[in-house]
């Protein structure tokens, strides 16, 4: 897990700002849930690996001896939120879509972009079943990714019935799916020869292996399906999300492709997922998952959501300069420095009077030789001295050191605020 | 631990906001560390209390089933800045002034604005043991808090030297003045014949108990002090920050109280703490702690820094009524209704379009009868429905209605975000 200095803060708000704002035109209202969770609202939910990868909290007080966990922290942000569903259920409106930008934990190998803490931003609609739902999402998160700089992108899309029914047709029976679908998530990580070991390891017949890695190839829905009905509805649908796409910034992006699976295991219809050439795995995932809710709420309501990796978009946008280099921001835009102890009074209320004004303001806290003081200002980044010499303080004045210039002027304390503004104008061009 | 909905999203924001931009004005520069650290780093830094009240982690993996705990939850923002102050020296500066905002956890019994995850609101200066530091924190503090609307805080100062030279003067041994300050730390909650009795439990003589709690409400340094210079500098280091934080918004707020104790072991030098009348507990504190970093650098910088605690601001804001009322924000402008199923697509194209204006647009994703539709953007308080229908497909127009007044006039799709931009400028008057 990671410390993260000025400037990764400043660029992590930077990222997060653009996702935030494009989720909130879209419609999507803040949703924030503890880091903490009962921990058998986790168990269960992500697979026996991901079981694996929470982290458990011991017992407080006298129970902490007997080694057990009740709680354990955040492991993504879609449980949880099905669980504020269930229990909020007569304070949320019928139709419900939020957004959600938490860290998540897992303890996971790390990796490039892969953290053991790490943010997800998510967004989820609930309450419809209606693809205007997956496109909606789909096309939140093209926006958002193109507000960030991307245009390489692209969404792949896949369906778990219409998986499902291949499954079917080439012969897999019903309870290797899941099985199945964790090797076959791995196709464009390990390639089809080894997924198809994998499939065979997991005690998946040989020819059918074959058929399935040579079906996800295809395009032609009755024949892969072997004509199932639910995967030809499947088909339509995503059909008719790529339709309603159309004239968003997800247009030309987004491209159905039959090996997509998806590790977790409670997506019930679309899938999706979004990639990058430059970055092994995704930036994001996300589906339909109809059935979540229904868990904790004995009752369903149809979802779908989309989850960015944070982590993943900062890796790729440093590797590619993507930052506005005003981000490498100093800690301020003016420091004020005084000659001797008597002065630091004077600084005080001069800052204060400057930051009225809307500026960053460091105080230099000791009266150290004003050379030292103004090399700090520079080793800094900070583009104005105001010093409070001997004179300055007895004139009620202010002596404006431009560090880059070298140039210096002196000016009543009432108007240096406005010619520090105005340089500073100037300099930003 | 809480969820937050999206109106306590927005009030946790709106308060965030605001105190970030003020630490930004004074020169602190954003810092995060992670939500986990070594449990090693945090044990023994908070006192016994302390230690029972930390969130510890399990090991992983095969050792899990020893019940032994490696890691802990953030038990506040001071001890990991500390860390990351010794671990990346040398790419920070010699003077640093962060702040930091983020959750700490505490297996504490929850109370009013007390929870066991709640949010502190940081800033510490490290590299300077000028007056000049406590003076800048103090009045960075008044001033978020006077920022946010609160003009009735007070916030006390003290001196960790002084209590020591107090505690010196009347006779109770050093070994007993970490226990004597616990005990007078509760003076503001239960009064001094409890503190009394709780400091002979905690083995003080009567005699040095009573004459301590008469000089804690002294005002002459060199009486209760006994002379002692260390304690006479300390009181002098009191006056000196007061002086310099006139002409600030903390001026005329804060006073000395040499009943101040706070119960953290780190302080060292003046120690401050931020109350109003309707909250028990205090707002915030803090105070000096020059050897707290030295403990994982082996060398020790000076620091100091002051912690406002957000849950206990929201509850005092929500009593006082002092949110703006634009918090309790609807999930969207306008709400695009289609009349049937073929009107979806062009329903998210006009979206498109009108969030390309900058407006929040939630598209119906059903095509339920329009008469339910409006009912739900009433229900959510969105204040404008542009309808779809028939004709409006047929002539690329747009029919908006205002859910307030019940008009409704047809627009241009070219024209109809510029009149819902309107609108709402006029709605909001």
């Amino acid at each position: 897990m990671r410390d993260f200095l000025p400037e990764d803060v400043r660029r992590r708000e930077y990222v997060i700002g653009i996702i935030k704002n494009v989720y909130q035109r879209y419609g999507f209202e803040p949703l924030e849930t503890p880091s903490v969770e009962n921990i058998e609202t986790l168990l269960g939910k992500y697979g026996d690996e991901g079981n694996k990868l929470i982290f458990k909290i011991l017992k407080r007080g006298e129970h902490e001896a007997s080694g057990q966990a009740d709680l354990a922290l955040r492991y993504d942000l879609t449980v949880p939120m099905a669980r504020v569903i269930a229990e909020y259920q007569s304070k949320l409106p019928r139709l419900f879509k939020r957004y959600q930008i938490q860290p998540v934990w897992r303890a996971d190998r790390p990796g490039r972009g892969r953290f053991r803490e790490f943010y997800q931003c998510d967004v989820d609609s609930m309450g419809s079943t209606s693809p205007v739902i997956e496109a909606e999402v789909c096309a939140a998160v093209a926006e958002a990714l193109t507000e960030l700089g991307f245009n390489d992108f692209v969404i792949r899309l896949n369906h778990r019935q219409l998986l499902t029914s291949m499954l079917n047709a080439v012969g897999i029976p019903e309870a290797l799916h899941a099985t199945a679908l964790v090797a076959v998530d791995k196709l464009d990580k390990i390639g089809p020869d080894k997924v198809r070991a994998e499939m065979e390891e997991r005690g998946i017949g040989a020819d059918s292996a074959t058929r399935l890695l040579d079906s996800l190839g295809g395009t032609d829905a009755a024949g892969f399906t072997g004509g199932d009905e639910a995967g030809v509805a499947a088909f339509e649908n995503l059909r008719q999300i790529m339709h309603l796409t159309t004239g968003s910034r997800a247009e030309g992006k987004i491209q159905i492709d039959l090996s997509l699976a998806r590790g977790l295991s409670y997506y019930t219809g679309a899938i999706m997922e979004v990639n990058v050439a430059d970055l092994a795995g995704s930036l994001g995932g996300g589906g339909r998952y109809d059935n979540l809710v229904g868990m904790f709420l004995g009752q369903n309501i149809p979802a779908c959501g989309f989850s960015l990796g944070l982590e993943r978009i900062l890796v790729v946008m440093a590797e590619r300069n993507m930052f506005p280099p005003s981000l490498a921001l100093s800690p301020a835009d003016v420091m004020i420095a005084a000659f001797d102890a008597a002065g630091l009074g004077e600084a005080m209320r001069v800052a204060g009077r400057l930051r009225g004004q809307g500026l960053r303001v460091f105080v230099y806290p000791d009266a150290d030789k004003i050379g030292k003081q103004i090399k700090y200002a520079d080793s800094r980044g900070i583009p104005f001295v105001a010093m409070l010499g001997e004179n300055e303080l007895r004139d009620g004045s202010l002596t404006i050191k431009n560090l880059a210039t070298q140039a210096q002027d002196t000016y009543s304390q009432a108007a240096a605020g406005a010619a520090i503004v105005a340089a500073l104008k100037q300099r930003a061009g």
